[in-house]
């Protein structure tokens, strides 16, 4: 099998390439050959035997498209995309890369499709933000999406073409509502989310962290383990079980910040817990509000994709990663 | 008031320039100005005082969607679209017209807004082909989007795009999922849809018509002059009570076919009904099958959208306008 990650230089791309070679078989095949793709060059794995290219592209660029799959990779991770701030931010940038981009990988593998009869399983990432306000305090699987951002939109429109393309036979494609990733590893950014993680990952490594919205938020968590193993869980599934609805939310844990700091407790003590700063920000706690809470995730489940046990599970993944022996 | 109808040479766009010019006002304003806009140049309509720009061309040209709006109009329907069969039998030309020909429309009224303030009311002809099996009896405002066709996929996109423009401010706009527009004067088409009109029109005219379904298949339908009056009803609503929905499923009449039936019976007896010839064809019923049977439209009737009172007041509305007096 060889499998392209578009997108390979991310937090999640090179999790996955990790996954992948430590794996050496993805889906049941022996990987011999990866495609690794960013805007940056990926650096190439360590102790992969097969062979291996990486490369610098815009996948929006005349022909980086058909390039990407020139070598006829049975299985497309496509991760690529403009984070949600940036393409709030920079509408045009947002819609170039997210829909764009999307858009042009599709259409190249149609084309390659008619040519030849390629037809690669297409593993594309979602987000929860296609869903916005008003939403229940449990979303079902046939719940409604109407985003709240350009960037759920964009995101949208991705799994309808995702969708379209599989049902005309061009392709087998998937599109994964991710949990929002957390403890996220690596510094603090200006996500509205970025807390979630920060309230967690700072004070274990003896920071101070914000807390900028109240301890009764509550939202759906995903371990970065347990989005690498939906990604290849994906990878693996027999798609046509999906039918048109190519789209899915993945399993997740619910939990409040207050459930978050218990978790923080129990590993860092009252020592870390006092490293959070209370700072409440009315403009995040806005943006928090029309996030999803909870989710009733049972095609999913019924698709063997299983979500981290709990938050302490989560939290301590990151200590397993970071703090191993302290 | 300028009003600009894209696709205004097509049956919904013929009779909402009747109805715009008869009533010489929209959303309570004077309509001085008319533009009307298809690839084949509209009439103009007879009889209006006003401002009257007719004019073909396709909106996809290089220019073309600046063009149309150079005028600044205050309110702009988009109602032009590639059809169900045709964007299922020519993907390209589909995703061209269907998705970009919306998006350019859409970005050439951002970047109007970002020059000079503009934001136009924008009323955009959806379809209830976003929505596709499995599907419940009744389908209420929360059910998810998941498109059975190309054309079904674009108009979904396009209610995205219609929804994240006006969220950002650049227009203010509704996307309209008309019920299934019956009896549709003219001649019969190949649409798998077709024979719920003909079954009705083609006996009222004394010619025979082909039933390929079984009489127990149900759908949801409006008038010609229902569908009229979403349009003309949206182009009058404040717009921010829809909040980030702003696609909207309009009521109908929930009919079956043995339903249909009878009212013709009412109308043209026995002697009508005779005229129907029961050809069943799987390859339609299993199309149909996939179709919504019937909406709960709790929204749309908040906001002061009104169905046909009956089949049988459909009926009566074809035989007023094309059998008065026989």
């Amino acid at each position: 099998m060889h499998a392209l990650i578009l997108g390979a230089g991310g937090m999640i791309g090179r999790r996955l390439t990790k996954a992948l070679v430590a794996s050496g078989a993805v889906g049941g095949a022996l990987l011999d050959a990866l495609t690794l793709i960013d805007v940056v060059q990926p650096d190439a794995p360590a102790g992969f035997a097969g062979n291996v290219r990486t490369e610098a592209a815009d996948l929006t660029a005349p022909g980086a498209a058909d390039a990407a799959i020139a070598g006829r990779p049975g299985l497309v991770f496509h991760l690529a995309a403009v984070v949600s701030g940036e393409a709030e931010a920079n509408l045009e940038l947002g819609y170039r890369v997210n829909l764009d981009g999307t858009r042009l990988l599709l259409d190249a593998i149609r084309r390659a499709h008619l040519a030849d009869g390629y037809r690669p399983t297409v593993v594309f990432t979602s987000s929860l933000a296609v869903f916005g306000p008003p939403l229940p305090p449990v979303i079902g699987d046939d719940w409604i999406v109407t985003p709240a951002s350009s960037y759920g939109t964009q995101k949208a429109m991705g799994e309808l073409l995702v969708a379209d393309y599989s049902r005309r036979g061009f392709l087998d494609g998937i599109a994964l509502r991710l949990p929002t990733i957390c403890v996220r590893p690596g510094k603090p950014n200006k996500a509205a989310s970025g807390f979630f993680s920060g309230i967690i990952r700072e004070p274990l490594a003896g920071q101070p962290a914000i807390l900028p919205v109240p301890e009764t938020v509550r939202h759906w968590f995903a371990s970065p383990s347990a989005a690498i193993g939906f990604l290849l869980h994906a990878a693996g599934l027999d798609l046509a079980r999906l039918g048109l609805r190519r789209a899915l939310t993945l399993p997740g844990v619910s939990a409040t910040v207050a459930e978050e700091i218990e978790a923080l407790r129990k590993v860092g003590g009252d020592k870390a817990v006092a490293l959070i700063r209370r700072e409440p920000d009315p403009a995040v706690a806005r943006i928090i509000e029309t996030w999803p809470e909870a989710f009733a995730t049972e095609r999913a489940l019924d698709l063997g994709f299983t979500a981290d046990a709990s938050f302490d599970a989560i939290v301590a993944e990151h200590v397993a990663e970071f703090h191993a022996g302290t």
